[in-house]
């Protein structure tokens, strides 16, 4: 299966092309040489470099190859000689099966069903093979989508038997873990074995108010606006790298209720759109930062 | 000479009535009741209070009484008799007079113009006695303006002697401080001194990146928006109570430049709501917040 | 039942008064007059005239007042004869008691899922007795929400049996009918008997690209922010007052299923406010306008 | 002189090419071929087709070539028989030289002022030889930039005496002219003889109320949220391709004044954005529609 194109053709044809690495002159003319060489045409590419002789260069490339499925392997040669080998350049090359993503979630449901709706609208690239929950609050909702729902508990302080019963449930069965309000610490033990990327939505426009309760912060502080984050998950909890944010206003006769009402907005639309971007390999990670190759 | 009003009637027939304090059943009939007789009608009345049995009352009336100057004494007298000693509020009553404003700027123009430009406009309710400046730079600019430029240079670790001036200056003739990017931090002498409010703008979305060089700081740590915060100055620095705030996005191929060029607009666009807002008497301070009763 | 408030008092106490009619000194006074001596407490008054003498005024006040069901009668009585009677204003009192809300629906499902989620989470003061759509695609899941879904199907130019059985369903059991994408013009007999506000939302920044097919004319005439409208249905389709508006960018690299998907991010959103707004009794009709007292 | 580029390096060094025609395979690489034959590095590179086999192709790529004054010649030679010649492409080569842009306006000072400011600024990579206006109430305004005002009456019906004598000042003198509220329309003549792009600035989201008193319309249809757009200016009035649009916030307490001064500040920072892209070269006219490769 395959996630629709923008054109009705094959999706098995369709591809997309990261690299990253030092700048030089000729990258560009030298990637598109390899697609070229293998029948590609290029619907769209952006690329940018960070304006300094010998800095970064980023490059997102989507194209389409006839039998492209069949042809991989020969890109994929053709890319490391030509890429890694020759030029010392880092790349990914991805096709447009849709991302297998587990969903780990807690008691609110707002940031979850909207990921789930969204992936049966066809909105987000994504397959959701599971839903693990530390709580049960949302599992008739989740089955309602015809979606496993499996509830691990991790009360207490140790939660160690909970990161391996999921690690257990997930390893292998996933490209991305997104935690859609899961309100667990995950251990740096986990993140290693776990071994695919883990995106998280903080509810506060980091750096601003890191930490617990980010809406009480936010009331005491008096800001005018309210804002969501998602990240991608590291060691050091809200310091990952950013890859979307959004806001909303707040008057002074919003209470800390309506704070977290109109939040919850701003975290389901900014979660939704981290995820759908990188289900669409549009993010490269890059020390802290993130590069967004948006629509 | 008093600012326009949305009628077309006399701007000095119209007053604006502030009060606070603790809330308790009746308020809004006894407060209006005091504007009805002496004969207001009220062109608008924003009322609320934080929800708790005897918490925070807080009122804004915007009224038009025939011949408000001449009865603005006795209508005084009973506020305080009334409102004051009667129960407990905190009033204040304006009328439409423009506040006198000083601008303190430094090298950059983008916020001082807007300011200018505005007030030119009539779109600020306020004079701009006059500018001052620790730098040239902005001298012919703010003369083109026909308004009067200060050079009050304070170079060196000891502002005393710039502050003394400044002081000077200002006592008695101004009922606002603007600091539009003056970039030197004011003693908390000086604040007491000036007595009157300073309003600051801050280039980044308070409470995040504190102090210096907010735009390097969002670069670094790959932000998806950049923002600006305009508060009223306390001795505690960046930490006073915030009036307005606003973002841009930022992409990864914004370099710091191109930040601090999006960023100067959204400077100049807070900053002037929240001297228009303060000018239109709709700002009350309250502890480390402010009330605004927005347009 | 009824909606929380803000406090955690008992919301049986609350009330909402919404007034209008021609201005005149002594508006705000005589009416908080009549709350005040019922003993009500004010939570927030917001008032405004059109700022003409003899022009428009209009109001909305939260009160409490312990025993606000068994006063409510007298409450009635007296503001008759003081504002009805009295000073020639329209006047409507409203509680707390959660509005009964009936969705129409077609075959998307973007803007009803959402309502249903908002009121499952009690972001909507209302309650939904029934879901009524002309497809079955939405059926699973309303019911999965616990609400009776009920087909009613539309075929042909003759709507008149459809919208009789609608009639039918809905007549006294009903405060508002949302149409969610219904996609089916109403008859001006229907909006006659139903005796209800209808809302609808539009998928066009209204009174742009009037009628059928919004994003494809949208993409032909290359617009940089695509919108939706949420207003009051009237005789006159896509001219009735609008309640809530707003945008979203779209790039010349989005297709029309790209501005499809994003557009219904903006629907929902519009429609969810409006319908939010309606309940709160935060909304007057007043001509081909609406005023809206906004949180 | 040339503006500054974000490296620090010799702009005269830095290209801009701009290429559309029929899509087909290997479009990038050869474009990207005939850059890097002539040693160019290219610093970002923007690449979008509509997403139908044989349908359109654009793209936009900066590049820098030391010494790529000297070597222009040799560059277009080679993109005219590669791209041209060989491929059916239409292409454009930019350099930085900033764009000579004439501003026409009237009274209001808004745009106008704005596009100065960010001029001298640096914001906007243009020079602006002179300001025609058919009134005087900017002369001084224009001249404190240093800027040459011209003065250009345009009483009466017959406007062809008028636009002779601006057609007699700009021909050869410009590469862009800006209608900065210039509230003038401009014969087919007029944009025939003049034979370099206008834009416009119109105080509506069109197509929403096309044509005059866009305000006034907007309040009298009760619209929430007001806009501007800037086009490219064609025969057909408030018809041109659009290249941006932005929207604020209207309220029902907001009058017509006030809805004037909110869309001021949406229409100057619309226009400025449409010419700063214009001036970078981001913004190609493709039928009713324009491709605008954002920064």
């Amino acid at each position: 299966m395959a996630t629709p194109t923008t054109t009705g053709r094959n999706p098995d044809d369709e591809g997309v092309l990261l690299v990253e690495g030092t700048d030089r002159p000729g990258l560009v003319h030298a990637i598109t040489g390899v697609l070229t060489r293998h029948g590609a045409n290029i619907v769209s590419l952006d690329q940018h470099n960070d304006g300094i002789e010998g800095g970064s260069f980023f490059q997102r490339a989507v194209f389409r190859i006839d039998g492209f499925v069949a042809e991989r392997p020969a890109i994929e040669a053709d890319l490391e000689s030509t890429l890694g080998t020759g030029l010392g350049l880092t790349w990914r090359l991805a096709d447009r099966t849709p991302k297998r993503v587990a969903i780990l979630a807690s008691t609110s449901d707002h940031c979850l069903l909207d990921l789930l709706w969204r992936q049966r609208r066809g909105e987000i690239a994504m397959t959701v093979p599971m839903v693990i929950s530390n709580h049960t609050a949302v599992a008739d909702d989740v089955r309602s989508f015809g979606i496993p729902f499996l509830h691990v508990p991790s009360q207490g302080p140790d939660k160690s038997a909970a990161e391996a019963r999921i690690i257990e449930l997930l390893r292998g069965n996933v490209d991305l873990v997104v935690l859609a309000r899961y309100m667990q610490i995950l251990s740096s033990g986990f993140l290693a074995e776990i071994g695919v990327p883990v995106i998280n939505i903080h509810h506060s426009f980091l750096p601003a108010f890191i930490g617990a309760a980010p809406y009480r912060k936010a009331k005491e502080r008096g800001v005018k606006l309210i804002g969501a984050t998602a990240h991608y998950v590291t060691e050091d909890l809200d310091e990952g790298p950013i890859i979307e944010q959004d806001v909303a206003r707040a008057g002074h006769a919003d209470d800390a209720a309506e704070l977290q009402r109109r939040g919850a907005n701003v975290e389901r639309g900014v979660l939704a759109r981290a995820v759908m971007w990188h289900c669409q390999d549009r993010v490269i990670r890059h020390g802290r930062e993130t590069i967004v190759f948006q629509p």
